[in-house]
C-alpha cells in the first residue's frame, strides 16, 4: 500500500480524487486538505462519502510526508510552493493547469500572469495517458488536463495521428458542457435559476483550454466554442474539420480503431441502431470512458468528430489516477473499473 | 392611465410585477428603484424585458409620488419605511412578509423579531382575492401572500368553506418548489451543481408560511413539509386531511366547483384521460391560474387536495397585479390574461 | 373579426397557434380539427387552454370556410390536399415543409420523395417576416419555416446582406435544439429517462432544414450540426463563418443593429456585464423574439453568430401569426406580445 | 465463479443486474435472455456497458441451467413459468412483483389478477435484507422489492423495530420519484417534452406498493401518494406518522442509530451545516445506501421520517444481488461497493 495525500480536496476535482483514491486497491489516503473545510468532515463536503471514510480535512500547513502527492487546488497556486510539495513527494500528480504548458511565454498569453516557477515546466509530462503514456511511466510529475481540452484532443488524436486532416484548414470545435466545470464555488451564473436549461455560450474563442490542443495536437488553426447545457457532469466535444484529398470512412474507422485497440479508456460509437448511436456524456457519469465518435460528408470532406467525457473524471480525477497508475507501474485501469450508469 | 412605482425591483418577484405592470393597459410604470443596480438597464438584470423597456432601475430615495407603489423588498425592510411610502402613494401593494400576519405577537413568533410598524398591520388586507374579494375592493393597503401559503390556502379553500374536515385530525400539507422560490441571491446550495435534480426536504415542519394559512383558512392543527425539486417555477401543494363523516366525493365535486365558478383564476384539473389529469405547476410558469385536483379515499375519509400555482405569478407577482385591479376597481384579470405554454 | 381554422391542431405547432390565435384580437377561431382527438377538448391535449376555450376537436373532413386557414400537419400530408384547402379559403398558413422550398428538385432531394403538388409552390411566399416582409404583405399563402432554418438564417442575416463573409468558405452553423422540436409523438430516444440529460448530436450533417438556409440565404457551403439538449423549448444556432478581408467589429455592429431596427422581433443580445450577455433560448419561452449576438476573432476573421429562438414560436406558431398579421394588413406584433419570462 | 443468468435483461432492472452482475468478482454471466432484442448486443441497449462485455441477448427459450438465476420480467411474467425456472436454478431471484405477497388474496386485491401459482408465494423471502437477513441466508428464493416499498419500509423501520409510532394514527407516506421508475417502455406521459419539468402527483393513494409497506411494517393505517418529478434515478419517501406519547428525539436518534449500526447500507444524514443536511437520491445513483434522516415535532408528536434511495439500487437490483450475496454465503457487500457521485 502506498500513502497518497490530497491537497486541496473540497473542490470538485479533489473530491472525485479522493472517492477514486478511497476505493483504489494500491493506496491508502493519508491526508486531505482543505484551508476553508478545515476539521470538518470530508463526507459533509462530499456526501457520497459518508460512511466510506470518517476522515477529516486537515490544516493544508500540517502535511506530511507520503508516496503520492496530489494537488487540487485553484488554477494558479500550485506554482508557489511546489518546491515545498515536491519535498513531502517523490512523485506529484496535479490537477490544476499550473504544469500543463510546456512554454512559460505560452502560459503568459493564455493565463495573463507570468508564471512563477517556469523552470518546473519541463518537468511535468502532460497528464494524458493517450498521448503519453510511455514518459508518463517514467515520470515522477504529471499535470492535470483541461476537461474541454482533454475532449478536444481525443477527438482530433485519431485524425492526427494518421495525418487525415488539412493542417491549413480550420478546425472548428464545438464544446458543451455541464455545469460542474465551473467548479464548486459559485456565482450569480451559476445560481440555479439563472442556470437552469440554459444553452449559453459563454466563450465564442479564445478559452485557456485551446492551448492545450495547440500543443499536444501540433494544430494552429483551432478555436474553441463553449456553450453550457443543463447537465452537471459532462463534455461533448464536437470538433469539424477538413480532410486530405481522397480521405474515406474507411480510413477514418481505421483510425478510430486503432485508438480504441490501443487505449483501455477509448470506446467508438457509432450506431446504425437503437438509441445510443453517438458518443454521449451523460452516461460517462462516474465512469472514465471517453466515447468517440465521427461522419464524413464524403462531398465535401468536412469531417465532424465527436467525443464525449466525464469532465470530472476523464477530463480530470480519472485521468489522474491513471496516470498515477502508470507511474507507479500499477495497471492502467486500477480503480477506474466503474461502467457508468443507464439509464440515468 | 395610472402611474405605478416598483420599490426593489431588481429581486424576482420585482421583476415579474415590472413585467406584468408595463404590459397593463391601465398603468404607467414611473420608476423601478434598486440600490444594487442603481442606473443600470433593467434589462441586463431582467432579460426578457430587453426591446421592450428602456428604462433604468433607479435610486430608492429618489422615490416620486405616484398612484400605486408596488413594495418587492426582502422581508423585513418595508416596515421600517412603511410611514414614508404611505405618503407617496395612496394605494399600496406590498409583496413581502411584513404586512400577511393581523397579530404582532403571531408575527414574532415565525418571523423572530419584534414587528417595527405594528399599527400598520391592521390597515392591511391579506392579499388573496380568493379569500378577500370583497375588501380588497375597498381597501388602499395590500399584503403580499406566500406562495406556499397560497397553495396551501387554495388547496384547502373548498375544503373550509364547505365545512368538510374534520378539525381535530391533522392536515398535512406536502409542498414540492422550484428554485426561484429562494429568490435572486444565491447561496451554496443553490449552486447549480448542488441544487440540480434534486428532491430535498429543507423544511419538514415550521415553515414561516404556516402562519398564513392558520390565519386564513383557521386551522391550527396544520404542518407544511418543504421539498425542492428541479424546476425553476412552481409549486404544488398536496394536502393529505380527514373529511367528516359521510362526506362524499360527490360533496367535494360540488365544493371545488364553486370554487372554480367564483375565481376566475380557479381550475379544476381532475381527468380520466390524456397525460394532464392533476394540477401541474409546469404548464403554470407564467399564467395566474391555480389549478386544484382532490382524491377522495372513501374506504377512510382521507382527502388528497393539490394546489398548483406559479409562485412568481399566483404566488406573488401575479396576487399581487389581481389586487391592485381589485383596488383600482378594474377587471380583476386585466393584465394576466397569459395562458401559460404547453409543451414547456 | 376574421374567422380561421386550424387543421392538426393537436400537433405542438398547431396547439400553439391555437393559443396565439384564441388571444388574438382580430380573429376568432372556428374550428380545430385533429383525426385522433376528434371529439376530445382540445384543453385536455393542450392543458394551458383549460378555461380558455370550450372547443373540442373536429373532424377533419367537416372544415368549413374561413377566412383564414392554418395548416399545421405532419410534413408531407398538406401538399395531397392543398387544392381542396385552397377552396376553403383564400388564405392559407402553412407550418409544415410542403411548401417552403421554391423547387421541387430541391425539396425531392432533401424530402426524399417526389412532390405531389409542385406548381403550388411558386404560389407561396417563404414565411419569414424578417426576410420577405413586402411579399408576405401581397401574399395568399404563406409556408412554414423550418425552426433550425429560422435560427440559422438570422443567425446569417446580418452577415449576408452586410456582404460582410467569404462565399468560398464553409459555413459551419452548430445547433442546440430543445425536445418539443421533436414533435408530440414519442419515440423510443425520447422517453424521459433516455431524454433527459443529453448532449445528443443526432445530425453531425444533412439536416433537412438546411436546404432553407441555401435557398434563403443564397449561401452554399453551409452545413448544420444539430445536438439535443435538456431544455423543451429552444434553439440556439452558433454560425462560424469567416468575414472579407478588412472587415471589423465595428461594421458588423453596424449590420446587427440595422437588423434589430428593422425588424420589431430582432434584439441584440451583447453585454459586457449581468448574467444574459449573449442569445439565450431559455428566456424566450413563449416569445416571438429571435435574439442575436456575434463575435470577431480580428486575429483570422472568425465571426461567430449566434440567434436564440423559441422553437415553436419564432421558429413556427410565431412566424405564422406574423405572416397572417402581414397577409391581412395589420400590426405585425398583434397578437405576439407576451415578452417571455425571467427567471424560468 | 458461479454462474448467473438473467432473464428479462433489456429492461432497466435487468439491465441494471447485468451491470452489477458482470462486475462482480464471484458469478459469471451466462446469458442474458430478451425477446425483444434477441440476436443484437447488450451494449446496444445498455450503453454504458460497452467494451465491457460481448454478450448478446439470448432467446429465453434456451436458457441453460445455472446456479442463480435472475428473473427481471415484467410484473405477471414469472409467475407462468416458476415451474420451469425452478428446474434450471436452484436459487432465484425474482425482481417483479410475482412473489413479494405472501398472500394471494392479498395479490388479487392489489394487483387485480388470480396469483397463477400461489402455491410458490411461501417458499419466496422478501428480499430486503435490512428486514429478512437471517432467512435470505438460508433462502433459495427471494422475490424482489418494490422501490417505492423499500424507502417506505426503511423510512418506518427504526420507528416501526423500536415501537416508537402510535398505530392506530394514520401514516401518509409521500413519495417523489423520477423516471426510470416506469421503466424502460415509453407511453404518451413519458415523452420528454411532457414528463420534463413535471411535479406530477399521478396517484394521490392506493399504490400497489402499499401492500408490501402493510405486509412488512405490520401497520394498516398507511398510504401513498406518488408524486413524479424531473429525474431519473431517485426516490424520497417521506413518512409523517405520530409518535407515542413521550417519544423524543433523543428516542429516536437511538433507534436510527441502530438501523445504521445494524445495516452495512443504511446511513442517517441529520446535518446542521452543509448543503446535504437530508437525505437526498441524487447523489445516491449508483449506489446502494439508504439514507434516513428524521425530525420531530414535539409540541405534536409529529414524526417525519425520510428515506432516499436509488430506485434501480437499493429499490431493485442492488437489493437483489444483496440477498444474491447473503444466499450465497458472500459477503452481502459483494458488488456494491460503489459509493456515488458528487456533484452530479
Amino acid at each position: 500500500m502506498k500513502s497518497v495525500s490530497i491537497v486541496g480536496g473540497s473542490g470538485y476535482g479533489g473530491g472525485e480524487a479522493l472517492r477514486l483514491l478511497l476505493d483504489h486497491p494500491n493506496v491508502e489516503v493519508k491526508q486531505v486538505t482543505s484551508r476553508s473545510h478545515m476539521g470538518e468532515f470530508v463526507y459533509q463536503t462530499h456526501p457520497n462519502l459518508r460512511k466510506r471514510t470518517q476522515q477529516k480535512f486537515s490544516d493544508p500547513s500540517q502535511l506530511e510526508t507520503v508516496d503520492v502527492l496530489f494537488l487540487a487546488l485553484p488554477h494558479g497556486e500550485a506554482q508557489n510552493h511546489i518546491d515545498q510539495y515536491t519535498k513531502l513527494a517523490t512523485k506529484i500528480v496535479d490537477l490544476a493547469a499550473d504544469f500543463r504548458l510546456r512554454d512559460a511565454a505560452v502560459y503568459e498569453k493564455w493565463y495573463g500572469a507570468k508564471h512563477v516557477a517556469p523552470e518546473w515546466l519541463s518537468k511535468f509530462v502532460y497528464g494524458l495517458p493517450e498521448l503519453h503514456r510511455a514518459e508518463l511511466a517514467a515520470a515522477n510529475y504529471v499535470s492535470g488536463v483541461g476537461c474541454n481540452a482533454t475532449a478536444s484532443n481525443l477527438a482530433l488524436l485519431p485524425l492526427v495521428k494518421a495525418d487525415l486532416i488539412e493542417n491549413d484548414a480550420p478546425i472548428i470545435i464545438e464544446i458543451k458542457v455541464g455545469s460542474s466545470e465551473g467548479g464548486a464555488e459559485g456565482n450569480p451564473a451559476s445560481h440555479h435559476p439563472e442556470r437552469a436549461s440554459v444553452i449559453r455560450t459563454f466563450s465564442p474563442f479564445g478559452h485557456r483550454h485551446t492551448a492545450e490542443v495547440i500543443q499536444e495536437m501540433g494544430v494552429t488553426n483551432v478555436s474553441l466554442t463553449m456553450t453550457s447545457v443543463d447537465l452537471v457532469r459532462g463534455v461533448l466535444a464536437t470538433a469539424h474539420a477538413k480532410v486530405k484529398a481522397g480521405v474515406t470512412t474507411k480510413d477514418l474507422w481505421k483510425a478510430y480503431r486503432a485508438a480504441a485497440n490501443e487505449n483501455s479508456f477509448i470506446r467508438i460509437v457509432k450506431e446504425q441502431r437503437g438509441i445510443y448511436r453517438v458518443p454521449e456524456p451523460k452516461i460517462l457519469a462516474g465512469s472514465n470512458y471517453a466515447d468517440l465518435g465521427f461522419d464524413l460528408d464524403e462531398s465535401n470532406g468536412h469531417v465532424v468528430s465527436m467525443c464525449a467525457i466525464d469532465n470530472l473524471m476523464k477530463g480530470a480525477a480519472g485521468s489522474a489516477v491513471q496516470c498515477m497508475n502508470l507511474m507507479m507501474g500499477w495497471d492502467e485501469t486500477l480503480g477506474l473499473e466503474f461502467a457508468g450508469l443507464h439509464p440515468v
